[in-house]
């Protein structure tokens, strides 16, 4: 169980960048609606945002040890993920770790677990998402595993996997479907725009979406407001 | 079930428009504490602020074909309030809903379901309370009713019936009542204003509210701190 | 039961002072862990932060009476700590009260039930760490007590501790325990500022806190990733 | 608001007594899927059954005074049904005043707080459904309402209404849809029969129900399992 | 912190026996509805009932070493208390812990973590009052105290004190005044017993206690209740 | 996506059925603390027992239709595993599917939603473990897959894997490691019968263990309680 694995393939930086264009909503929408973490797993400061492929820890409840170990296979780009053997929500994560991943070009951390020093985070404008904020710490006695696969927040992340997140949670998107998934994204988004303008101006989207005849279909009737109505 | 009520009668828009220079605190005071929503309904932006007309919408868990069939029905000065009919979290609602209840007029919507595309709803100003951020998608398969009665984060809501929200929270104010609830805003908020100055003055709540006595008829008695003590 | 305490023991207010330029999760550290307040406790507006010397009120389910009652023991310096005798998350606490706190000089409060106003209290700069937001009013009918040591979220704390504040939470400080935890506080930040420094400039802290052999000796091995490895 | 209202009217005991033999989730479903309470609604003992006609009490959080009042507007084959107009866990009901119930033929109790005196509740088969089991002792200060219709657990109550509760959960129906619903009940509870004997026998509900073809035009498709299968 | 203190004074077994034939909300009401631990500490098994001399441990999060060492300071008629340093679910306890605690007279466990081998519990007749369930297993690495005392579930508990737990929750009793609590509890049971005779007789509350001129000086009204009432 | 996987391979009859004499808490122990899902997963009958070979099924928020197809997939020793896309405790399943299960000799079910008919299920003997009770019906109108790998409460469960489960929670074993944990788990329990008979003679785990000195080493002091000790 207690293994780090080295150079784990990665989704190329290139392609990872590309997706920082787009937000965690459209991402999951693109790719058939799977991959989205938990709603509990929250930015600890608001309008935070990042992209980066995934170095997943697993860890013991209550115990950073990890953490630390974790940072050394750490590469630009990447993002930590973290998940506890078993729940906590003690604070294992803070300034001086964040201060040690940003050196290394690290853009953010997933973590199911609690997180401290939010300030302090904020002001470094380094990104965290995680399940709790508590200045609750942590031992180191218990050894994990870095770069195995984990399940965090209902979902399975692989080491080199891509994870996008911001205002609105936590997508993990497969290394090897990464490719399709960005075209499924950029394609999404297109189409979106277009809508966009249309509802601006006014249109409906029963008429845009051409509901209305699926609607009647399914039995759905109109009428009026019984009694006072001012129409 | 499925039925949409077209031109519900609501408060008229000067009587709600009166209502928007006041908190809900106050309003829920006012109106002998009731109508208040439970507390999970929270802003998904600081400082958000609304007054409206309820158009209400059931909806089924995890499907938000109805908001589009809502959307029709809604006109300026309107707010849409959404009830599952049962709980989810998922993200019912973003940007795209957004800008087409925008286009209308509507001032804001009220779900107990998931909100997302936070921070492109904070950008364009549209007010959300939610009890849930989530990008967790939707599907479009089974329809609800827009515009009867719903019961919402335990509170029923009408039709037509005013709806003010803010950082503390959502209140309901019967269409019936609302004439005689922004007179007893009123007056509260004058005593309140009063009530402020002696007590920024340093007057004690005790002695403006003459506390006293029934304090000490109810048992309360005093004494110094034993040991000690620095006074 | 119902007493009220006067004039308690407090920590010197010049010795408070000197906690004021450390983080929760420093001297939660500091003073070997123990302290924190369960972390649901949550400041009502971001980037909050006080410290204080705590004036203590127990109070019933949905009754805020006592509040009256304690402002008037409070002196320049104080935070307000108040625990309700059975779980509310009721507004107890608004605006109103929050400005007969500060024209006494009191510091902040923090409340184990709900808090309203959060806009009012936001804008006077009045911290706020509570349990909820509602704007669910409160009666004034049964008394409770002012000045008795009270557990709030987990914790003991008696009059007179220190309570100090931030996003990340709430700890408190006994009050004979004050100049030791000051003195540990100032050498454990003193230790991370170091610490901090050798981190930002790339050090690992697997090497500057000598974790290799330990982490060894528990078993812990490394092996390159299988397959398609990229490194 | 605080009033009491006298001798609602109430669904007829002969049409009540009918249901008693039909499961919540069966008269649930034959009334459109609706007036389900929120499933955190629990029988504090298993096993437990009742049907009745809702006599409704609005209650402060933390005092029980009203359920006093309510006791004398029962009569039998009445079911209490309880909302405090905030949140509580509080053990406003114990066996006092089941005892006091029963006596007057109430058949059971539905409250949005706490309840106590489980063990002996269970020994006497008094049914109960909570949110919560607690010991916390009420006050008895704050009067509400009895026999105004209420919002609890998400549905909204009025007197006179049928309420009922199994180890399912407790479901509400419309006076005046009793006698349809009966019959709908009924006529579910019919054809469920026939559909147990031939599920009973092997036969698949794909067949049964004819699902097969809409599955296919949904695009459900079916492949062997790769690699080792064992079929 | 780490420290086992040897031979607390203890209630004398004698007096704590003699609240074996009492419920907690009895005795949680005698004493002033104070020492009652939060709601979520449940039996594993229903109808468990265990009256004890609290032995205290406090215990790191995930991490059961200590059980082990408050054992042997166990002696007959006591109550093992046990409360994390931060929030864990994990399965601390089963029924090999529960062996060795038998084997020395200790009637029960209250616990605010996870509790295991539940089937096997009840079986042996041990009784646990535990926050979760859960199998999940703890380490051995951190060590922590024993008879120092302990917050648990809201409520201070010193080694010594007495603990009564039930199917309605678990109370705690402070040593110095288990004698004067008996007393109280005594003399209530005494008076519930003539009550609950008048209630079951069918006398009322309102008339026993003599509430309808207090009801009617708070503003109660009684009116019949409108349209087709059937009385 | 949605996609029925027919004849998985799965553990070997003969092979599960050994694991039927182990409690949950054993297996879990004897695979090195992992597989448990997450203890929100109850059993909604007490003394539950089941092992068997997951047949998987992922599913819509409140849509049930995929039930039906997966009863198909389903032989003999089979468990079904059932895990919603998105968060639901709406009661997908009831004793219409479990007839259906039992006819074809399927053991239980787990599934991460809410589930019905807990009386009959219990009278019939079907077993199932679900987040939630209730009576909340489902639509039929989304389609999802059946023997693909699914998250289900913090777990990854393959076809194939084999479940246990009991009133201690669900755990997980891996088909490839199904053998080798059935051997860990059979010395782990002959181990534990040793150790019970040595607890029962009143032996202490300290001793047993040997853990004397590694908690002296780590600091753990012994001394007399202050005071009024009685010992």
């Amino acid at each position: 169980m207690s293994v780090v694995r080295r150079n784990p393939a990665r989704v190329a930086p290139e392609l990872a960048q590309r997706f920082a264009s787009y937000g965690v909503a459209t991402i999951h929408e693109a790719q058939g609606r799977k991959g989205l973490l938990q709603s509990f797993m929250r930015p600890v400061w608001p309008r935070a945002k990042a992209v980066g492929t995934a170095v997943t820890v697993s860890i013991p409840p209550g115990d950073n040890w990890m953490f630390h170990v974790a940072v050394e296979q750490c590469r630009a780009g990447d993002i930590l993920v973290v998940a506890p053997t078993s729940p906590s929500d003690a604070g294992y994560f803070g300034e001086l770790l964040a201060c040690s991943l940003a050196a290394r070009g690290v853009v953010g951390l997933v973590t199911e677990t609690g997180c401290r020093d939010v300030a302090a985070l904020h002001e470094m404008g380094f990104p965290v998402w995680s399940r709790a904020i508590s200045a609750q710490g942590t031992v180191k006695e218990t050894i994990g595993s870095v770069n195995l696969p984990v399940v965090i927040a209902g979902q399975l992340v692989a080491p080199g996997d891509l994870v996008c997140a911001d205002d609105d949670g936590v997508v993990v998107v497969r290394r090897a479907e990464a490719e399709a998934v960005l075209k499924a994204t950029e394609a999404r988004e297109a189409k979106e725009n277009a809508t966009r303008a249309r509802l601006k101006a006014g249109e409906l989207g029963l008429d845009i979406y051409g509901m209305r005849e699926a609607l009647a279909k399914k039995g759905l009737r109109y009428e009026d407001a019984p009694g006072d109505a001012d129409g």
